[in-house]
């Protein structure tokens, strides 16, 4: 007996996010016809009776089969698979702030981390929630990558975004620009270089070619605008080089993505949220997406919200799930270089 | 007697830049062979000698020929017609500073300036130039942009970006990240927003579409991430709106260049040089063009610089100056609402 086509493919988890917002209709429309291309099976997580209203509005003739584990899945074609959540039904008002939708939220994320670390799926897609809806469940996280970092007993995430293949890296992200700017050190730009460096090695890039931007216009002109290179980025720049990891750099921001997305390197380590941002965002708005580095386990997501308010019309559009579903399939190789890497001690 | 077709477009003087940098070849290869859509006369300002080696060197089989005002330009096809300075000759050395090459440089910025504040020119094209040489040479500007603010008695001056026909403009720009943070003030963005509605307006935008960036990450979520948005960026925006200039914003900076870029906007108003920079020049690194807003006269020019590295090896690229040639161009239906209201008082 053969197997069909695609049956050794990776598995990857897709949460259905918050029920109240555009997830549910995302998710739908990326299972009920996944990129051709990528050699993977997907799987919802989530509530079935929120998967089956998002179908209808969205006019999408496929079936709903509820598992209750992820061995049950059949991977049939016009048939998307949903490990069974059974928290919210399909009467969830949308854009509305609820318990039972922060409920929901959480339960997929928990179980879809679960089956990430009992290596029943190779990587977790997640969908986006709504905070105050997941503080209303009880939850006191700020988000899916604390809330991962606990699930899998893991504090050295890092965000790491990815716009056209080129992966970049933060050295600060969630605080205002005067506090990064404090917080771009000798000490944290060097590790920041090192755990980048680590990331791309455990994604297969052997020989890294990382390189550091600048903070300041023209990379500071040698200390005449801003201090910042000299003082900081430039010596941990040395001192990677003189550990080992040949790191170029710092280069001009206004330069250094051009350069990368030209193909000189591999992965960019920003200095702030939105040096690296701007530039994925402004290049491929939707294609941008973020990749949770750190845990033992393959997360990617989407880089945008809920949107509460185009939720239930069936406008959404899935192209950033689609570009982080994709993300998971190419990543799902590393699964377990991953898994080892990043362990917890 | 018909007039040759194009005879009534409009002149566009190329300064050729520093003899010892790429200036002189991309001038050629611009003229040599102009954008066919570019309807356009140019003529290069330089040294003739300087301008026919850089054609040899590019392997272009064009004439040179020297003219001592605009009105004996010829613009025949196969000819480039060249304003003779009389400073550098073909002796230059490449990629050295010299006093004599920053004589040529300033020589064909003043000759240039004064054929456009005699209107014998529509607008003026730069090619780059070496701080230093100028220096050599006795100016005491810091570039371009101040020698042509004192030529034309304006201190008024704005840099303007354009990238696939978006408009950025700066509150901020050749200063540390630090000290540009300290700058964005209500007053300054105020002042920032006036200019820039200005420079639509008079650029044909009867009703501007002005849209204001933030400067925190995500816009600062109402102070969480800093409080520029609150205190300074915001009041602004309000104070524009209730003077009767309907901006946006300000709207978080890892969207607003995707949304101009879409086209929901005439112009961006950026607060810090990489903030514009980065987006312009990682979605278009070549394309990008700068434009002096606030002369009474149309200068636009390539935002890099004179590349000595590579300079009298035929491999400059000339995109950047042909973008900088059809931009001029495309602003030159402007030129006379440009010279009344930038009339210095």
């Amino acid at each position: 007996m053969t197997e069909p086509p695609g049956a050794k493919d990776p598995i990857l988890a897709v949460t259905m996010g918050d029920p109240a917002g555009i997830g549910p209709e995302i998710v739908g429309r990326t299972l009920a016809d996944p990129p051709s291309e990528v050699a993977a099976r997907g799987l919802a997580v989530g509530d079935p009776p929120v998967l089956r209203r998002a179908l209808e509005i969205c006019g999408l003739d496929v079936r709903v089969h509820a598992i209750d584990s992820v061995s049950q899945a059949r991977f049939e074609p016009g048939t998307i698979d949903v490990l069974d959540q059974k928290v919210a039904g399909d009467d969830v008002e949308f854009g509305v702030v609820s318990e039972t939708s922060g409920r929901a939220a959480v339960a997929a994320i928990e179980a879809a981390t679960r089956a990430a670390l009992d290596e029943e799926v190779a990587a977790v897609v997640t969908a986006p929630i709504n905070k105050e809806a997941i503080w209303a469940a009880g939850s006191t996280h700020l988000g899916h990558t604390e809330m991962l970092g606990e699930l899998t007993g893991s504090s050295r995430y890092q965000t790491m975004f990815v716009v056209k293949g080129l992966k970049i890296f933060f050295t600060t992200r969630h605080m205002s620009l005067r506090e990064a700017l404090d917080s771009v050190t000798f000490d944290s730009v060097t590790t920041s270089i090192r755990e980048a460096w680590t990331a791309l090695e455990v994604l297969g890039h052997d020989e890294p070619r990382l390189a550091v931007a600048a903070l300041n216009p023209h990379g500071g002109e040698n200390g005449k605008f801003g201090k910042e290179e000299v003082e900081h980025i430039g010596p941990a720049c040395d001192e990677a080089r003189s550990s080992g990891r040949g790191v170029v750099g710092p280069i001009p921001a206004d330069s250094i993505f051009h350069q990368g997305l030209e193909g000189h390197y591999d992965g960019i380590l920003s200095h702030f949220h939105d040096q690296g941002h701007i530039a994925a965002k402004t290049v491929d708005f939707e294609g941008a997406i973020t990749v949770t580095m750190g845990l033992p386990i393959i997360r990617t997501s989407v880089d945008h919200g809920t949107a509460y308010d185009i939720a239930g019309k069936g406008t959404a559009s899935a192209g950033g799930l689609v570009a982080a579903f994709r993300a998971a399939a190419e990543f799902a190789p590393f699964a377990d270089a991953i898994r080892e890497e990043y362990r917890p001690a």
